[in-house]
Formats: structure tokens, sequence, C-alpha cells
């Protein structure tokens, strides 16, 4: 990942990013302080992404989170020549590759973006400097890293099931704001059927309601 | 879940459990501190619990967290009359189910003892408070939601291959000590197979080797 350029007005100074959607969502979690903001403010820089494009490559290492604030990205693996989609977030929600970021492992999963996106981007090396220098962000990481667990939890709970509707059940429970939104053959790879299942499916539900 | 009962010897004191294993694991990610180590000493409490028996039944609360010392534990979840293992671990791992903990909801998983089991257990509100009295235990427990995240997104990972010589490569590669311990039936029901296929792989590894 190439850092993004800062956009210059001309003037010798790099723009500041809004990082006010981040601290909203980590807020929600657990009050910053103005230390731990002006830390990020210092440390975290916005990019824009061209839809399709790949944030990280697999066999490349994780070295950044990113935060959406406008668009959609999805991870996915590479089974053969198989593409199978792991999962897919959209704005207000943190991205990276745990597996490669926690134990600095070259990546077995690939991240896309979906669309046209804003991100915003903290190195993985600031954000390891931020738990030493300023601790408390320790409590704030942690409530975030229990959202997370959970969720990961979960899609790991959804791609055990074995019946299609149950599967699109629990999707619609914890994803409905995706499934008129993003494309049909990421959401049919994610829950593990083919797009012809997941038509019959979503064709099921709708004449439900 | 009923707490332990204190194996009294007679004198009016309740027996205190050696959680040094707990500690090795929690040192093992970030030093823990005497204050620490107190306090964990004072909340931590010790149970047996015998082959088979549920620590956690779906639709219950999930108000523990379990340290297994020894022993065999797995998390399995229903669709309709089948029994889907989720997860399975053994001696120096922590076990909970992080949805209904995290969430405070009713939990959707069981979680099942699969041999006679030695468990340190703390209970979700003293865990809660030590956040609180002891804000550096954040950093500990911050280092080991990165570390339990990962596995639950390799877990996930597991669940999405779609061919069993895959899975069960895959899981010889992070779970390989379970492999001759944990009955079949339960690997098999992990790995999203059947005991026949899990059968027919296995012969078809250990020929290889």
């Amino acid at each position: 990942m190439n850092r993004p350029e800062p956009q210059g007005s001309g003037k010798d100074v790099a723009p500041v990013p809004d990082i006010s959607p981040l601290l909203a969502v980590l807020n929600y979690f657990h009050p910053v302080t103005p230390e731990m903001e002006a830390y990020l403010k210092k440390h975290v820089t916005s990019m824009s992404v061209r839809k399709r494009k790949l944030l990280l490559k697999e066999g490349n290492f994780s070295d950044h989170v990113y935060f959406i604030v406008k668009g959609a990205v999805r991870g996915f693996t590479r089974e053969g020549q198989k593409d199978i989609t792991t999962w897919i977030v959209v704005e207000n929600e943190l991205v990276s590759s745990i597996l490669s970021l926690n134990q600095r492992i070259p990546s077995i999963e690939n991240i896309q973006v979906l669309e046209n996106t804003e991100l915003l981007v903290i190195r993985n090396d600031d954000l390891q400097q931020l738990y030493e220098l300023i601790p408390a962000f320790n409590h704030v990481a942690r409530k975030l890293l229990q959202h997370y667990y959970a969720d990961a939890e979960r899609r790991a709970f959804i791609a055990r099931l074995t019946k299609a509707e149950n599967k699109y059940r629990h999707f619609l429970l914890h994803h409905e704001p995706l499934a008129n939104r993003i494309p049909l053959k990421y959401i049919a790879s994610y829950l593990g059927m083919t797009l012809e299942t997941l038509s019959r499916v979503r064709k099921k539900f709708s004449s439900k309601t």
C-alpha cells in the first residue's frame, strides 16, 4: 500500500483529514480523551479508492487499519480458482486483516473495495505506538475488539449453517442494509451458495413480506 | 451455571485455587502486575466438570469466563435436529460465548465439556470490575482479544473452504494435537463433513506421511 499523496492546496501544508466519523465510532465504545484525539489527528490520513481496487493482496503484509467513511469493502480468499467472499462491510466499520496484522505473517486474504470508497488510514506501527504512549487507548481498543471478535464468531456461525434459508435469514438479521446494495454474486459467495439458490431464497423471502 | 462449592477442609476457609496456569498465559501476552494477580486470586475459583456436562446451554446468558487447566471443551449450536460443532479447545485456552457475553443476549451456542475437565472460573461482573479498577488490565485483554479474534477469523476461514482435504489440512496446521484426541464425530462436525469423508481424508493424509 502506498501512503496517500497529500492533496496540495498550493501551500506547503498537508490537509488535515476530517476524522470525526472515526472519533464518533470510537467514542461509542469508550470515551476518547483529547490526548488520543490529538494523536489520531496527527497520524490518520485519508484516501479515496476506486471501485474494484485492492487494499491488500494475499501474500502481502497487512500494515494498515482502514476506517470506511463512505463505500463498501469485502475480504476474499481463493481456494484453487474459486473466489470466496469472507466478509462485506460498509460505512463506519474498521477494516484490516487481523490474522496478518496480529501475527505479522503474510495475509491469506485479499481486501477489495466494492464501490468508490473514502477511507481513513492509520499505519499499524502508529497504532502500536498509540497503545504504548497512551495506555488508556487499550481500554477503547479492548471494547472495540470484543465487538469485532463477536462479529467474527457470527460470521463463522453463518458459514456453518447448512440450509440456504437459515443462512439468508441470519444475513438479513445482521446485514440487512447490504441486501439491496451489494452485487448478489458477492452475497452468494459470502453465504456459500450459488447465485441461483440466493435468487430463489430472496424471492421466497420477499413474497413473505 | 452454579458456582462451584468451596471444597471445605473442615476449617472455615475457602481453598485458594492455583491460578498459575492462567497467569502464565496472561503473562505471555502482556505482563501481569502484582495488583492484577491479587485481584484474580481473590475472584477466580476452580471447578471440576464431568465429561459431557454443559457449561452453557443455548437460550441462557453467558456470565462466566472459563480457563481450561486440563481437559477439552467444544462449542456447538443446533440447526433443526442437527448438532454443529463450532469450536474445540483444550488446555490453556479461555472459553466463553463472546456473542452472549459481549452483548448480554441469550446464547445461541452451547458449551460442552468433552473430557473430565479442570477449570478456573471468573464471573463476567468481576472481570468487568477488573477493567475499571485496574485499567492496565485492558492492555493484557486487548492483546488477548486480538489473538482470539484472529482465531475466530481462522475458524470462519476453515468453515468457508469447500474441499474436505483443504479443510483437514488447515485443521492439522492449527489444531494438530486435537486430531488423535477428540472423538472424530466432533471433528467431522467442526469441519462440516460426514464421518465417512473425514475417515477417507485422514487415511489419505496418514499414507502421505
